[in-house]
């Protein structure tokens, strides 16, 4: 095995082992491979470590001892191959489409993510705006969540939420409807699918846009689990938008995680007669959280300086000559008017159908490309 | 006449001839004695001024002329004579009644102010919150404003505002309906009553709280008086609450005279989709305007550091050997329990019923006595 699969499996087998946030899992991350903490486990002694502080030695081997109670979990070489044909893949730190996004959680990193669905993970992260809120929405948070991620989708920017009931579900919609991506980070494994009445709304965000997740793919949610996805939703985009929460509301963890890693906070007000608006008053008031009243204001508060501002420029556009051969080849392919379908630029670029779908994600968020009637055309302003 | 006497009669004049507002009287104040300015609005001959600028001289001596051609405008005997009897009167700067929240407007402060009514307007804005806003309300705006003002009238503030349709008129009533202290801030003289479907409203206040109008009492209302007069409810109260108010609303001019007075700025959020709470959004945002949803967080932005905080501490209780003889022999008339009606009171404290009327006003407001169901108590906190 080479050095790069090598970590890989490591990964992969410390995902079904450790806890998504386990501390120890970072401190041992920080100065041994993964195939060195996976070889400790197996061999039940300590890894090779560095580590000053004897009494943090102990709490990684009580670590250690720990995931090897849990080498039951390790899924069959048949439960891989049914993942893989349900479209679920690995992402580990490293690979071309792991979120630069990410790099703000330093040694906190997830120690792989999984993914099901065609749009690229990175592109659409940077890019993008975590819209979020409580499960118990109102009608009118719903109608907010919708617009301002339809609002956001229709501009070029990804919709980032957890795809629970309430406003999350809002916001994957409404970016959906608008034919944009949208991103659904769950706290429960993609092949697990939680909450069940979302499993259909899941294969849409699926085809259209990317589901993420830090458990494997067998594992149910568990509650301390939302708390650590939350932590995930805030870092992989550009800015946070709180719709509708509650003062105790599970909303506002994103929102603490969105603030303490000095991501761009902002909330929807409401009506101050409505218990579901009270935490975005509460964190406007007391955590300087941006007030905002639609899309506008949000692109305006997440693009760089100067940039968002003007309504002509929809969005940023990365040069050329960054692309890699193949997406430029498929970049090509794409009619600056009219349109064409994936099929006809999969046949004009030489390259196969999932390439080009993949590709068009990517050159769609990157700003390249935009999706019309008849299909996929160059972006006038790119 | 007595130089004390002069100068009221001055300022009346004084009043009838100059808009409020009019930048040339104050600069003319600021060097010359009110009898001094009107003895040259009718004589024709500029004041013995010591100003610097021949320019502002020459602008002073238009403005003398401009007042000499109104002098059709001063009233005769018999209509001061009906005023008084309307229960109009005229406070002068210096009177024990003066607002001492004035004192912010400097060289800027009015000429005089008609009132009408029996609280004591000082005792009244010194513990006074404006609540002001759109006269095109919604439901969820005139709600909030009843409460907002009912809650502060409950817990001793008086409540500012413009009697005005909408936002106003609501406030004015959820004070009135707390058997609270209200002041209306009119743009029109008191003796003619704007709008007239607010007549009835008037009369309410004027008999539990007290109508202000810098103009004299058969001015009506102008376009530009508006905007003069928000300065005034800016500059009355501790600090000022926008409830609901469209982007170009004339609630916002309220707002900006209290910003620019640095006084406590806040609003009312309310629901993105309504357009007459994007104003309230505005000067959140770009204002800093402070987000508010009730009388609570009101009150802890327009009190004292720590004052207000404290559930149990409802309102600054002023020394006793303050208060003039009269006041002190009312309070000491007013039971600690059960509580007196007005009458009782004024045979246990040997005064008339409108001074002991007025007396408990001012007690009120200075936070020694309260209402009940038999009357008036002295508070348990004083």
């Amino acid at each position: 095995m080479n050095p790069e699969d090598e970590e890989r499996a490591a990964r992969l087998t410390l995902s079904f082992l450790a806890e998504p946030g386990e501390p120890a899992l970072g401190a041992l991350l920080r100065c041994c491979r993964p195939a060195e903490v996976v070889a400790a486990v197996m061999s039940g002694n300590e890894p090779r470590t560095a580590l000053p502080a004897a009494a943090e030695l102990s709490g990684l081997a009580r670590a250690v001892r720990r995931w090897r109670s849990r080498l039951g979990r390790l899924p069959s070489a048949a439960a891989l191959a049914a993942w893989e044909r349900d479209g679920i893949r690995l992402l580990c730190p490293g690979d071309a489409e792991w979120p630069t996004q990410l790099a703000v959680l330093a040694d906190a990193q997830p120690v792989v993510l999984w993914l099901r669905g065609g749009a690229d993970l990175r592109y659409a992260c940077l890019r993008s705006v975590s819209v979020v809120g409580a499960r118990a929405a109102t009608g009118y948070g719903e109608h907010v969540a919708t617009e301002m991620a339809a609002a956001l989708a229709e501009r070029g920017w990804a919709v980032i939420s957890g795809g629970a009931y309430g406003i999350d579900s809002a916001a994957h919609c409404g970016a959906l409807g608008a034919e944009g991506i949208t991103v659904a980070v769950l706290a429960s494994g993609l092949g697990y699918g939680y909450p069940k009445g979302h499993l259909e709304l899941f294969s849409a965000i699926a085809g259209q846009g990317v589901l993420v997740s830090e458990w494997p793919p067998d594992r149910g949610p568990t509650r301390p689990g939302f708390l650590v996805r939350n932590r995930l939703i805030a870092a992989l985009s550009c800015g946070t938008v709180v719709v509708e929460a509650a003062l105790r509301s599970g909303a506002l963890s994103t929102a603490r995680h969105a603030r303490d890693l000095c991501r761009p906070l902002m909330a929807v007000p409401g009506p101050v007669t409505s218990g579901q608006s009270e935490g975005c008053h509460e964190i406007i008031r007391e955590w300087g959280a941006v007030l905002v009243t639609g899309a506008r204001d949000v692109i305006e508060n997440v693009s760089p300086a100067g940039d968002g501002l003007d309504a002509r420029r929809i969005g940023p556009v990365y040069p050329r000559d960054n692309l890699d051969p193949v997406t430029l080849a498929v970049l090509e392919a794409v009619p600056p008017r009219g349109g064409s379908g994936p099929a006809s630029v999969a046949v004009a670029a030489g390259v196969d159908l999932n390439t080009v779908l993949r590709c068009l994600g990517e050159l769609a968020a990157a700003g390249f490309v935009e999706r019309c009637a008849q299909g996929w055309r160059l972006r006038k302003d790119a």
